[in-house]
């Protein structure tokens, strides 16, 4: 909090300044999530005056750690990156900086409100980076009232323990537990929890202390339809992204070859940012989307045709079963 | 003509599957313009037939030669980009192939419908590269009535005699004339000239067969505008582009060390696709473009802060004269 700029998260200036200094550097990169790029120019007015280093601030939509500018990468000595924590597949460079922006809020009392609201006696504890280095206080809340906590390591794409991203649950499939207990803000993370593992999932958010329990079965029923209206395309646009971290080229090819083994077309389509509106370009029956996992359901209902996940794919090509129906993740293994 | 997706222009089929068979590449690029996308999926599925290599396509925004999908390249082994013409300095690299989808209208309909609108004797034509192999059909025209037709060479970055770019327009420098006759459709390029030139152009649309004088001064006075209401402004962000051949950060960074040593704030922001939206983010009071010439023009109030060309920061700070006003040019000398 030592920046005026940061309310609720730490943009750690001074880190960076050492960074700088100890590196010598003349030219750096800072990219941001959404959320965080309007502090942008404060912050390179500030690293600027401290080391005598120009910043440049990468001005392109930023969804991950996943989506590590490149380009930027190129033109700057270090790169700081705001808002996530390094994926070990992703990391690309040593000169990229990750800058985690935990968030200083108390924990504690959102779990104290969860606590009533619990059924079972082993808790898996699931949360995002800005929260992570708090579990040890959700833990501790919970053993006050006599409950079990467990908090799993995840797969390689995870960097701390107990931490869930939107395309990667491994952490709660690691957790033997009754039930899950999200602290963080968002749908989304419990709602692909609830969905791989099949267990109740309750949600504690520190900002606003609300606490509720998920339902799947609303995503549940519009991906039934999304599945249901696919299921007598016959052209098909695979989207491949070009994000570093998102690309899937062979599993976006295997589902082409599959799509010509049972007689459909498809088509290749590499892309940087997917939005409805590019996807007006292309004229497809249904488009099956490797890219951010997310997207598919964050989305639902706004592209110009349906878009699959590659499981739900798999079911309009009857090579998957509906019952075993999933959200979409990037993991070491298939899911 | 040979293919049935293409009313209008050669998108050379037979020559794309000869190049295949001969490099024996087994996964190939496309990318097009949005105005030729939609033809991607069908020519992909008569590529793929023909030779059995994989086709990807490229889904994001294409505005020219200067925006090669970089990370498509890296998974191909060849890439056919479609709609423009090589740029010296953008071809990136051996792999990729242009392919120029030349117009087969013919425009002597159109020339002769312009001759009486001619008031000069010596007549400099310019022109898209989808028409630049028609250009001795229209210097015919003008020579049987009565008048010279000149043909300039432009500079480095123009591929054929003629040709102008959103971009540069040096060949129209580079032809003595009394006027201008402009051939091809949209208002840009020949507004660009007169800008450049300060002399009379004619444009003339082979497709409508519409003749018309290109009238600079709506232009003139939306930049007047744009520059005054900049005067004042404390802080710029400086827009650079991270597009191979729209990057200009030298020129960014020297226009940012002007902007410090007349006591302004300025901040680099570098960025793929430069839209009002994505501008959003950033709280300045101007902005100044070193991406795309034809951006601060073509989406001239609809960003969310004024944003002016560099020669119109010049202006802005005191170091170019009113007079001096130009649209900008990306080009071997500065404009």
């Amino acid at each position: 909090m030592s920046l005026g700029t940061s309310e609720a998260f730490d943009l750690r200036p001074d880190y960076i300044i050492n960074v700088i200094r100890k590196l010598g550097a003349k030219t750096v990169g800072f990219q941001f999530p959404e959320g965080l790029k309007r502090k942008g120019p404060k912050l390179a007015k500030k690293i600027e005056e401290a080391t005598g280093a120009e910043v440049l601030i990468s001005g392109d939509p930023c969804f991950g750690a996943c989506d590590l500018d490149r380009t930027l990468l190129e033109h700057v000595d270090i790169l700081f990156h705001f808002g996530h924590a390094e994926l070990e597949d992703t990391k690309l460079s040593d000169k990229v900086y990750f800058i985690e922006t935990r968030s200083a809020v108390d924990i504690r009392p959102v779990v104290e409100k969860a606590v009533p609201e619990l059924k079972g006696q082993i808790i898996g504890l699931i949360t995002t980076v800005q929260h992570v280095h708090k579990l040890p206080d959700a833990c501790a809340v919970l053993e006050t009232s006599g409950k079990t906590c467990v908090i799993g390591r995840g797969d390689s794409r995870i960097a701390y323990p107990g931490q869930v991203l939107g395309c990667n649950f491994s952490v709660a499939r690691d957790e033997v537990c009754d039930e899950y207990l999200y602290i963080g803000s968002g749908d989304f993370h419990p709602l692909g929890v609830a969905l791989s593992t099949k267990k109740r999932v309750l949600a504690a958010d520190p900002f606003s202390g609300e606490v509720r329990e998920v339902d799947p079965s609303r995503v549940l029923r519009q991906r039934s339809a999304v599945i249901a209206k696919s299921l007598d395309a016959r052209v098909f646009g695979i989207i491949v992204s070009s994000k570093n971290g998102q690309e899937r080229m062979k599993l976006a090819s295997s589902l082409k070859e599959s799509a010509e083994k049972h007689g459909k077309e498809a088509y290749l389509i590499l892309i940087d940012l997917v939005t409805p509106d590019q996807l007006l370009q292309f004229k497809v029956d249904a488009f099956v989307n490797t890219a951010c996992p997310r997207l598919a359901v964050d989305e639902v209902g706004r592209f110009p045709s349906p878009m699959l996940t590659p499981q739900e794919f798999e079911i309009v090509l009857g090579e998957r079963e509906w019952e075993k129906l999933v959200l979409d993740e990037i993991t070491e293994e298939p899911v």
